[in-house]
């Protein structure tokens, strides 16, 4: 038999059924009572017309239920599809019609949302509620599902099948659905599990959006361990705090964003998180002053860092505690996503796909046995990620030390040619983020008859600063040589954000470009 | 790309080309020069016969050498065939012969055995000499063949490609061929190493024998954790323990009859092996003292247990550290061999392939992305291990308990079925060992007219004891019910051992059923 997600329920009822579960405000589910409810869900899901390989979609705030929705999909054979909660309903409704999904589950705060979409959508025909109020008119009860259903045998879907559909394409504009197997997902999570994050037995956190390949992946990681899943809604600093206090959680998972609102919230210092041991963090970029406050919050707290994509399902690079000490920060690695992960190979490649010396930038490629089967239904797209020699191109510039540490430079995309010199859009935003009246900053190229194109940045100041063009510019050319400098700066009150708190290049360079093709990477 | 057994290679030559890979005796090779020779021994297997899917056996001590051809055969894109040193020349012809192995490579130890081997096989057709002396006549030079070559590129094969085919049978009569897949072989040394039973950056000992799939698993735990390999030829008290102190070796796998001799050895205590972190015993039965023993020398060191068979690849169950403590030896545990690995389900089940409730005694069955392909050209047999279902029949008898602790009784051949009743022959092997006359025992059933099958022991006396068949007999009557006690008693100087260490009960019952068929489990 293969890999498939459901096989460490199987394991956890026959080592330790009464172990809880997950923990959800004041909910506490067993494994055993997690397990029979999952497999009524899967029967419920089937009596309303999931069949083999069909999408669920799941649109909702963290919960007990979206784990069980996780496991209740494939163990009743279907493929799941996890609708990013950031976005708009316009998209959300894209990519529920884009892989035809007819079933689709809401929560409380997308109740209204999920009405929405089905009057605009093609492919939705039933509408599971599962919330704690009375049940919207239309929609099924998750609850009555459960009770009604007999359980069923789980279908113990696995090994090259569509495990589900991942939708991304946030940074890059149009959605793209990622088709990730149940043996890719199982790989990742493995190698991620190897590095030791997840303490054996553990109590983990899960505040990171359940519909994000990233903590789908640590969720799995924390069931090869046979942890109880301590579930928070959604990320705000005190509920976390006081849930790491309350339940003794001993490992986590957190993006950058989240990491910075901790680490400069007043009161986080006050709450006992003497308890936890791993951290991990990742999904976007962390500056290296967010790594060493956080260190000093958490003294205690072995940090890694996980660099990967959903395309990857999700891990390719990992840095571990070891090199989160003062050595490590000298030696500049606390700017670096790590090395390979177990089970992962990473080259840096030209636009040929030939890996370029040590300490020259290039494209990230990686490859494993948790590749992605390709997007849905966009061939083309297919072809650039999976241009069909066995390594994924990630679309992240990157160069990698002697000692194989990578550190990521740009997107691909974000690379400005000016004047025939290539210029990383992050190297020029770290300088305009060094003047004190620069909040937010984000650099592109524009075009340019002179250069071909142009660096360009859009600053949103700090509150009640107004800084000249000139003045910015000048500070640069401080910092940085004089062809990487801006030629142009404009200034904005805020800028797009994708779900995973990136700044969205693509929608900044689009007024620019509308006229023109601007050259791929 | 799936999964490959030279991965590790490639993610350490990355990371850390300087390190030591090997060392034996006074030899230490770095990665990066143990992966330049594996390329060229590969080119070198290629150019002297070696062609995709082309089994290349080994018959061979331990060596660094040994860890070479394990990466340069799939390298090059053929498939292994390690030969059990444990065997008669016709044994090891015949499972040469028997998968068409052309090309065999034979250490100082094994030259001679390798020139008769030639004589009589049908099929070998080179002899590579990998020893350290003048290359014997009508052999090539292993050193010779990677001299000559030219590195090739790794031929990365992998999924679900045959990466070899592991002979095993010692205890069952006939030598059957094992096939493993890449993927099965990955997946089941990643169970391990989630386990966490090597460090991360390891000094691992490699004492048992490489030809074995444990030895052959722990190794390839090694390469995903990076571990520098200290290769002994073989096991000896005295030498291993001054490896352990002399190379600071952190983790090891030794098997039961290992760790008697080590716990034995006077001068055990004397010896420095505060180094060691991790050890995992296991490949055959050990008895709780002997854990006890090892408690007492090397109290520092976390002990973990690993069951498994060739068919799976090896693992099955694993018996961690926070078991092998006060509470669990109490509690029985170290009678067990742990619960089912990661990605690893067992059930306990009964001939028709039913799980039994807990406490039942029925036949272990594993199911996992780590079970073998099949037998090699052996369609019955390999549907007697794998009857369709997706579980692998072990033929190990069992149960299981409460929280999923597995506790082998016998191998389900060697259950005696006397007067309708099942007697465990582990259970009367148990009583007569605790009589102070007896040092080796083995329980077998016997043809009865009355009885179906007689129980009927076969002992080694300790030296100078004879003991009387009635006093025998009187004596289990003490420990055990009357019907599971022996009807017949012999004694004998000796007792047929498996490479493994095990009593080879097939061979003991022979003559006695040689007229008629005894029934099959």
């Amino acid at each position: 038999m293969s890999e498939y997600v459901t096989q460490p329920l199987h394991r956890a009822l026959q080592r330790n059924p009464e172990r809880p579960m997950t923990i959800c405000g004041d909910r506490v589910r067993t494994v055993r009572e997690s397990f029979d409810r999952i497999a009524r869900l899967a029967a419920g899901l089937q009596k309303i017309g999931m069949k083999p390989g069909d999408r669920v979609g799941m649109l909702s705030l963290n919960s007990d239920r979206y784990i069980e929705y996780f496991f209740a999909v494939p163990w009743g054979g279907g493929a799941l599809n996890p609708c990013n909660i950031r976005w708009s309903a316009a998209e959300v409704g894209y990519s529920l019609d884009d892989c035809d999904t007819q079933i689709l589950i809401v929560d409380d705060k997308f109740t209204e949302m999920g009405i929405a979409l089905r009057k605009a959508s093609k492919s939705l025909q039933t509408m599971v509620y599962a919330g704690d109020g009375p049940v919207p008119e239309g929609m099924m009860s998750y609850e009555a599902l459960i009770e009604s259903a007999k359980p069923v045998a789980d279908a113990r879907r696995g090994g090259d099948e569509l495990l589900g559909v991942f939708y991304t394409g946030g940074t890059t504009g149009f959605p793209k659905g990622v088709m990730i197997s149940h043996r890719a997902f199982v790989a990742s999570s493995v190698a991620v599990a190897l590095e030791g994050v997840i303490p054996r037995d553990s109590v983990m956190l899960r505040a990171t959006p359940m519909f994000h390949m990233a903590d789908i992946a640590i969720g799995f990681c924390g069931m090869l361990m046979h942890a109880t899943h301590v579930v928070v809604p959604a990320f705000s600093p005190v509920p976390v705090l006081e849930t790491i206090a309350r339940h003794r959680v001993n490992a986590a998972l957190l993006v950058p964003t989240m990491i910075q609102m901790l680490v400069h919230h007043p009161e986080a210092a006050a709450h006992d998180a003497s308890s936890l041991q791993s951290l991990v963090y990742g999904a976007s970029p962390i500056s290296e002053q967010t790594v060493v406050d956080l260190q000093k919050l958490w003294p205690h707290v072995r940090l890694s860092q996980a660099y990967g994509q959903t395309e990857m399902a999700p891990v390719v690079s990992l840095l571990g505690p070891e090199h989160h000490t003062e050595q490590g920060r000298a030696a500049g690695l606390l700017r670096s996503c790590g090395r390979a992960a177990a089970c992962v190979e990473v080259r840096i490649v030209d636009a040929h796909g030939n890996e370029v010396p040590r300490g020259t930038v290039g494209e990230i490629a990686a490859s494993g046995p948790n590749m992605m089967t390709g997007y849905w239904k966009k061939a083309d797209q297919t072809k650039i990620a999976l241009p069909g020699d066995g390594w994924l191109r990630t679309g992240d510039g990157a160069y990698m030390d002697e000692r194989g540490f990578i550190f990521i430079v740009d997107r691909v995309n974000d690379m400005i040619v000016t004047g025939g010199e290539n210029v990383f859009s992050a190297e020029v935003e770290n300088a305009l983020s060094a003047h004190p009246a620069v909040g937010m900053v984000a650099v592109i190229g524009i075009p340019s008859e002179e250069w071909g194109e142009a660096v360009h940045a859009i600053v949103v100041p700090k509150q009640g600063m107004t800084p000249a063009a000139d003045e910015l510019i000048a500070h640069c050319r401080k910092l940085i040589a004089t062809y990487k400098c801006p030629k142009s700066v404009e200034l904005r009150t805020e800028l797009p954000l994708s779900g995973a708190g990136k700044i969205l290049k693509a929608t900044l360079r689009e007024p620019y470009w509308k006229d023109q093709a601007r050259r791929v990477a």
